[in-house]
């Protein structure tokens, strides 16, 4: 394969731990079991995403701790699980059938229990950074970016009846890259300046994504357009310490 | 009507003015059109709901200022304006139909736009909340509870398809009672045990409010469990002062 890019694996699998054993301390099987075990499955069962990690690899950039971005890359990636799993439900109607080869490994639960968990995790994302302890002020930023990357924005993908369910989770879900940089910048106790730079890097991370993923795509073009996605990522870490971009960049293969 | 519950109109009356206006500063049509202005619709088309109204004469009830729970009280109205967009979504499925007499006027916009909006007003919600500019610690208090009311406890509900969509929104919205008072509560500086006791005093305003729009009942029945159901809120009220409680407690006809 031409454009795999190479990572900094160790790096980014180490806060993909983090993360997670978060979410496996938030999220346990409790009572009601019926609310719990369904939050639990639909959690952990979307493939991991970059977006959240990106939140803790921005933190750390503007010289923050990852305690204090574990929290927001959580809900980050509670936000994603919304979203894959309500994606998961229009694929089914826009397919329509439930049956099929594999298709009950997929669906665990029925579309009910998917629609209720999908909305139920939003709520719940927002309880989990809200309990945090972290520094009130910086969690509020997080919490207003968080809510515009998932409200109004995911509300405008949405209404176009021609784009596919899979395309729109796709684009909302890219939405979150951005605003996981932006959050973990914030929890770093970043500038302004470094949110917003971090913030647009986190964008043009989640585009490279969306080009890699694209199957349609001629692999020539594709090549071409990630090249200039990542020099325009680079050129928002310009303003940083040079050391310190290392680990994030190896993210867009640097 | 023997169990009409004659009220202080004039201090509720003006406890939904200043929400509404708060609302209406918040939300107003702009760009994008097409988000805006079904959500402006989805927020005012709702009837008025005592779960906001309660929160504001919560906080004034342990002296706080009215200014510090008017955005709090906004957020709760969005919630309630959130899941009664949903029932009337539900309620045309189960009806299976979207005509008839006076359809037109209570379906302005198609199906999927309900959906979106009521989805999205929620992530608004808390950013809004998030944005009020009150005191950090009670805020994110407030966005605890509020995702605790419209999140697990709301799957609960909403996992008994036995239930009907529109007896699951009025529990659901029911919750928002005692959510309303205690998130009025906490910032008016309450107590702990302040906040505990007007929350249970919302529940049983919300158990009334139930008990009195449901049909199905027998009216002389209904009289005895809102004699009941009023006796346990009113008992709530005992430990504050007699002069602040004439306000609040006038919502249950004393």
């Amino acid at each position: 394969d031409l454009i795999t890019i190479p990572q900094n694996l160790a790096y980014w699998e180490s806060i993909h731990t983090d993360i997670d054993s978060h979410l496996k301390k938030s999220i346990q099987i409790r009572e009601p079991i019926s609310v719990f075990e369904p939050m639990h499955h639909f959690t952990f069962t979307p493939p991991k995403t970059t977006a959240s990690a990106l939140c803790v690899a921005a933190c750390e950039v503007v010289g923050g701790n990852r305690e204090d971005a574990v929290v927001a890359a959580s809900a980050i990636h509670l936000m994603y699980a919304s979203i894959y799993t309500h994606n998961l439900l229009l694929e089914t109607v826009r397919v329509g059938s439930e049956s099929g080869p594999g298709i009950e490994n997929l669906h665990k639960f029925g579309s009910n229990i998917e629609l209720l968990t999908s909305d139920g995790i939003v709520p719940f994302a927002f309880e989990l950074l809200a309990g945090s302890g972290n520094d009130s002020g910086r969690t509020l930023q997080v919490v207003i970016e968080i809510a515009k990357a998932v409200g109004a924005q995911g509300m405008v993908a949405g209404e176009d009846d021609g784009v596919e369910a899979e395309k729109l989770g796709g684009e909302v879900a890219r939405q979150l890259h951005g605003c996981g940089a932006a959050c973990g910048a914030i929890m770093g106790g970043g500038t302004l300046e470094e949110i917003e730079r971090l913030k647009r890097y986190g964008v043009y991370v989640g585009k490279i994504e969306g080009v890699l993923s694209d199957e349609g795509k001629d692999e020539g073009v594709k090549v071409e357009l990630v090249e200039r996605l990542r020099g325009l990522a680079l050129k928002e870490l310009e303003c940083f310490d040079g050391k310190k971009i290392q680990q994030i960049s190896s993210i867009v293969g640097v």
